[in-house]
């Protein structure tokens, strides 16, 4: 099996060579004399496991900077929807490639999507080495007859796709329940459940999903979603931003993972109190995501991580709230068990998803307290290297190709044309 | 005269030639066949005028990471002020040499400074060539003998500094209405019109300011200094958190610029909701700042105009408020003209203050929208090139001598030790 030792890494204040083999962490000591395969000097740089992108629409790259500053139902109806429906498998795939490099940069080792055309981004992905779940993404605003084709072409790309490959996992993906009939929640569900899939889902993202969840089912989206039967631990919810301090007690009662996407709720206006402490004390396992970059604009889990906190700060008054020894666990070993990997910290017998900062910048002077400077302070771009499955994905901030991609990416959103906007209904 | 020739710049969607000719932009092509000292090929890169950071405290920088997560009083009481008092000049002036140096990297090309022991600031800007105003800080709890020994002091500081250079000017900077009494708030007030310059405060940051203000004054913290006649275009007012609408009126009337430092507002839990609107329609010059790294950890300006955008956006439940293209001028030329430089727009005859963005990035795939992509998607770290006062501060993202002064910088920050708090009083 190959082996990578990286020697003389800060790892939590300590100095230490840590051994790979295949895909995990075999051995982390003071200094090893051991022979690999391939060895990477650290000095001066800090290893941290790498983050879990839990929610995210990767090949979304592809409109970031379109419809910007404008309110959500013109940014739906005259931009987003019109454009996605001129998407062919071919962008998706140069979109998540794109996507898939900005997240190596940024030290992601591991993301949550949610897109259509599945196989492309799955594609994408493994060609890149990075770690992911993907999502079949399923709309049928409440027609049958489109969520007959869905089951068809949900089991279709099940079958055929590299389902329980070592990096990539298949999951069900219903858009929202406003987007999606009951039935096909419960279908979905039972699928998730027979096969041990993820159910992956938007879940009171604005208030007007929550207001119209009262007014058309009577409960709310988070108690509908229990009435059906379907909430558990398989579960992943984004966003949890309107949420009755019953939905709280529910989504915890059935160890429901929850992501919080503070930028993209920020710049779409759908709400930011996000209630970290209810949730965390409820049950939840809260997790953290980028959401796509048509709402957040980059795919950045440093930034992500200091807006949440700022802004959980700011609401609540209180800066003591979400604390910088919780941020590291949300962004990364929350999300990874969420997504069912063994991955999420620095010891021996995990896998070998592994990020190395370079210390030598400003943002890192002095070091009083390096989370501090980590996650307050810096932002993707003091990553060095990253590993994924004990593969090296980057090396001093160069990943393989990376130019070829971004010139592809860009020819593939020019063949976007202005579309003819939706009418709203 | 020195003259630097940018070849093939990217300016708002076109290709440029720029001729600078000493401190001045003298010419704008589309290609120009002149001879140069000195040519910079800015194939791949965009050319904007530098950023303003309006209200900072740079030599916080050495504090940066101390006192994390803790509330505002033990914050101030057991961290900042105890070690504030461990300063010398020395530490001042790596702390301040090191907020350069991390300016300069995210492209900033002046600063409004307001600390304690300006000679080490002014000097530290000044041999890194970036411009600067310099508030000399005043505190003297409506003590008249602090007061005295102030104005001895500040005097002496404005005879002695290398006043009026190029690219450094003198400012007054009393603290804030609850740590300086009425006659020295009057005194400074005189002193900065009668020598022309800015009076730079902290006003309206937190609630309990507000508050105390009413109850100890009986007016809200605005119409103090409007009572005391301070108000007017030389005043720089950082925060401006906590305002009444007649408070924001007053604030129009007499044009004075009010810095939004959004970071350290999060952070600190002061308060979010910034008036934005309401400022900008009463004839306020809104300008941005970073705060210092104490309370915003970083002085990143691209950073600080996303956090204010999308928190505008997000509390005012429209994502159409604080749009691209009034951010650029609120991050440059509105805090030009408040430090009273002609500077912050790429135009002939105007301060070769101006920097090249880096677009080989991914965050600038695809191109639908610079600003989009530089504002929302990127962050400091795209910034390739930095020129201040036509000198070329940075080139390929290297400053001379950077690491030296982070070594210096972090031997500063090993002097501070733990304190012994400061009783709260």
């Amino acid at each position: 099996m190959k082996t990578i030792l990286i020697k003389q890494a800060q790892l939590d204040g300590v100095t230490v060579d840590v051994l790979i083999e295949g895909n995990t962490i075999k051995m982390i000591a003071d200094s090893m004399g051991k022979e690999a395969d391939v060895i990477i000097d650290a000095t001066n740089k800090a290893l941290l496991p790498g983050f879990a992108n839990s929610h995210t629409h990767s090949a979304m790259t592809l409109f970031r900077g379109l419809g910007e500053d404008i309110p959500l139902m013109e940014w739906l109806h005259q931009y987003i929807w019109p454009y996605e429906s001129q998407l062919t498998q071919e962008m998706v795939y140069w979109g998540a490639k794109l996507a898939c490099v900005e997240m190596i940069h940024s030290g992601i080792t591991c993301f949550n999507d949610l897109y259509w055309h599945l196989p492309g981004t799955l594609l994408a992905a493994e060609e890149m080495g990075i770690r992911s779940v993907q999502a079949y993404s399923w709309i049928d605003f409440f027609q049958k007859e489109r969520a007959e084709s869905h089951k068809i072409e949900l089991s279709k790309v099940y079958e055929t796709s590299n389902m329980w490959s070592e990096i990539s996992r298949f999951s069900v993906g219903p858009h929202a329940i406003y987007s999606v009939s009951a039935e096909s929640l419960q279908w979905m569900a039972a699928f998730a459940r027979e096969h041990r899939l993820m159910f992956h889902i938007h879940l009171a993202e604005s208030q007007t999903e929550y207001n119209d969840s009262i007014k058309n089912f009577g409960v709310t989206p988070t108690r509908y979603l229990y009435d059906l039967k379907i909430l558990g631990p398989n579960v992943v919810a984004a966003h949890g931003i309107w949420l009755s301090p019953e939905d709280i007690q529910i989504l915890g009662d059935h160890s429901v993972n929850v992501v919080h996407n503070p930028n993209s709720n920020l710049k779409l206006a759908s709400g930011y109190k996000f209630k970290y402490n209810e949730l965390k004390e409820s049950g939840v396992r809260v997790c953290l995501g980028t959401d796509g970059c048509a709402s957040s604009n980059n795919l950045d889990m440093l930034e992500t991580m200091k807006r949440a906190a700022f802004l959980q700060k700011a609401w609540r008054r209180d800066p003591a709230v979400m604390p910088l020894n919780e941020l590291m666990s949300i962004a990364s070993f929350h999300g990874y068990q969420a997504m069912g990997f063994h991955a999420g910290k620095v010891e021996v017998g995990w896998l070998a998803d592994l990020i190395l900062i370079d210390l030598r910048q400003p943002v890192f002077v002095p070091n009083h307290n390096f989370y501090a400077n980590l996650i307050y302070a810096a932002n993707g771009s003091v990553v060095d290297t990253v590993i994924c499955n004990g593969q090296i994905l980057m090396e001093h901030k160069k990943i393989e190709g990376e130019e070829y991609i971004m010139e592809m990416a860009q020819l593939m959103a020019e063949k976007l044309t202005q579309p003819k906007p939706v009418p709203e209904t």
